[in-house]
């Protein structure tokens, strides 16, 4: 097989079989193709396609590039969640233990913020002592004991995508549905999981801007999980303005088990449950969706899950005591009020207000930057919301002036306030269950 | 300037200025571009084109990126012509003395075969002793003495073009009509001529099959050069069928000198005479290209032209007596006659002959590969030939059964006997001016 031949295949429009695709994740992988090859078959990608054959072919190999875990001792269905990245979007720290708390199991694997959107392991490191980097015998001993690890992803899962991503990530070739879908959906079949249910952000916060390529892209992820035996639905949902009232590592934390113990922001708490309600359903626990959601609602009032979430904790290294005492989360010497310089209704744009969060330092700009866990922005009128001028709408909590100098001129930028009430769509827009 | 940036620009199908392309070249030919980035760059540009300003920057930077040659102190005209490449194509061995006996200067610096057409390098070096590879000093020096030098590439050259083509090569971006025109310009405007013609070839043994691609590729040459100051024009020629009745290194130069002694194949000699005029008009020798015709047949009729090859031959270290003596060029031990299977008139397909000659060792499949001079194609039976069954069509001059077997195969493919003569076009097509 020559390289050079498969390259101008591509180019020109045709497909790879499954040998050939296999051959150069493989020979991608042990670093055998040489980087010109790679780069330049990545683009004719990006700008060709692939079919939905060839994306789960890609996908397939990439698994099989490490290893798939299974649970198969024990008692108890795999299930998992996987977001395409929002503002606010702390719904994994809520779902994974009510989930648990409903009867699944929930061995997630999650990966950390880059651009303007916050990463999970991020959010879950702001719990003092919490330790994402679990082996892989530590995740299944945690799924036998307490049916839940909310860790990072190891170096035995799909490395092939890995190497890929920092390929693409050099090559500008981060932009494809079948790449992003065979990236993403790689590590959750590896995971061993049995079903999937996928939030699919779409609008001026998320990566799909549009509805058509929300829809495109949960459509690509549902056929590849689906063919690889793995239950796998898509929520798309909207992210036009930040979910929740808090956006910041630290914050999201303390918004998170708000909502576990039952006085958390609505919509959080909503989209928290349907997702939550939709594993149960697709992982067999609940054959009813107004049953699944009951129990949900249930495992909130009941502080079931408030229990998962602190046995989670402690099983992780992480300080418990954070679940009763907010301070002793880290938390910024400053804070800044943002005000409404009219009368009128709030309208946040989610991808600035996400882009403030990581001037603060709240995010990365690229994989090296680190974050710093207690800075972030707390929205204490949300999108929609009646202000007078002179209301604060956004408090800031902040390390260092000239970041708050940024923040602030990107949270200016974030924030208007209109004659009208903004005309705002539902959060769950669609839910995509085919390929 | 982030790389990356200027690769997701253009996948996304904008234009780099020419600041940006400057760079490009610059990092490419020292090694500082990673090749990651060089090969997704290369892909980019294929499918997604250049504009013409973008080709004529790119050239210029290439140009750039070695030394510029000038024949200022010289008395004369430096011209030129390039060929994009044909089977039995062996008009620069005839031209360039021609235009050199009617007053012009020939710089003329040439490449070898590759794939099914022949390269000039080649058919000079199977004349015993003929050097190509002359340093500028001594190009700068024959151009002084005799007005002409058939040399390679040195490497002062446009270095930017070597390095993007090896990368070209193995990334599948070779065909990219920005890209071909940069390579062919950049090589042809250091070599500090005043005036280009281009022999832009169309049909089944060209690059270009196409008349609408080979059009644009004429266009998009025409186009540099005039920019660039060269006076350039390009005439698309027909490449359906082998020039002239020889494929084959040593015997091109015995059809070459058969032109030039006034009895060679009237295919060969009209484009011959042809390119040559144009090459004094455009050089200025001439204003009328009837008396430019006139000068060139005159020079063919008085050996002129032919004196001038001795001296070229001379010069160059070769050995002039091959001129008078066809004997003392290489030839081969064995012949094969491929005769017609039944009554009719011949047709030839360009290309299978062409694959037939590397078949037999006359060209390379890869650059590194090594040919052989002596062997090749004598076409007895030019396309249009009436001819009974039984009779002797093609001879072949050959060095071991094996290649002979694999270049019979190929020749019984480019060899058809049909009942009516074949409808050719006229061997020079269209000229075009502008880009």
């Amino acid at each position: 097989m020559h390289p050079v031949d498969l390259i101008r295949r591509k180019r020109d429009g045709g497909a790879l079989d499954r040998r050939e695709i296999e051959y150069i994740v493989t020979s991608v992988t042990d670093g055998s193709l040489p980087d010109y090859q790679a780069g330049a078959l990545l683009m004719a990608i990006v700008l060709r396609g692939m079919t939905a054959e060839e994306t789960a072919a890609l996908t397939d190999a990439m698994v099989r590039s490490g290893v798939r875990v299974e649970f198969d001792s024990v008692d108890g269905v795999p299930v998992d969640k996987h977001s395409t990245g929002g503002v606010g979007d702390k719904t994994s720290l809520i779902l994974a233990p009510l989930a648990v708390a409903c009867g699944a199991l929930v061995p997630m694997m999650s990966g950390r913020g880059l651009g303007h959107t916050g990463g999970t392991l991020d959010k879950l490191e702001a719990i003092p002592g919490f330790r994402t980097a679990l082996s892989l015998d530590e995740l299944r001993d945690a799924i036998g004991r307490i049916g839940c690890a909310l860790i990072g992803q190891t170096a035995e899962i799909a490395p092939a995508d890995r190497r890929l991503y920092a390929l693409r990530d050099v090559t500008g070739t981060v932009e494809s549905i079948p790449l992003i879908s065979a990236s993403i959906m790689s590590k959750k079949i590896a995971e061993g999981i049995k079903a999937l249910v996928l939030d699919v952000k779409t609008g001026a916060g998320a990566f799909m801007k549009t509805l058509e390529d929300s829809r495109a892209l949960a459509r690509s992820l549902v056929s590849i999980g689906t063919a690889s035996g793995v239950r796998t639905e898509a929520l798309i949902t909207a992210m036009d303005t930040p979910l929740g009232t808090m956006v910041g590592n630290a914050m999201e934390v303390i918004e998170s088990l708000e909502v576990l113990k039952g006085r958390g922001p609505k919509d959080t708490t909503d989209l928290s449950v349907t997702l939550a309600a939709r594993m149960l359903v697709l992982g067999g626990v609940h054959a009813d969706e107004a049953d699944a959601e009951k129990a949900v609602r249930d495992a909130i009032g009941s502080g079931a899950g408030l229990e998962v979430f602190r046995k989670i904790i402690e099983n992780q290294g992480g300080d418990p005591r954070v679940i009763d005492d907010y301070g002793r989360l880290p938390s910024t010497p400053h804070e800044h009020a943002v005000q409404a310089s009219l009368a009128g209704f709030v309208v946040l744009h989610a991808e600035l207000v996400g882009r403030a969060a990581v001037a603060l330092g709240a995010g990365r700009e690229r994989l090296e930057d680190t974050v710093d866990p207690a800075v972030g922005i707390e929205i204490l009128a949300p999108q929609g919301t009646r202000v007078q001028a002179g209301d604060a709408v956004l408090r800031v909590r902040y390390r260092g002036d000239a970041r708050l100098k940024e923040a602030v001129r990107l949270l200016d930028e974030a924030l208007r306030v209109d004659e009208k009430p903004p005309v705002s769509r539902p959060l769950i827009l669609e839910r995509i269950t085919h390929g």
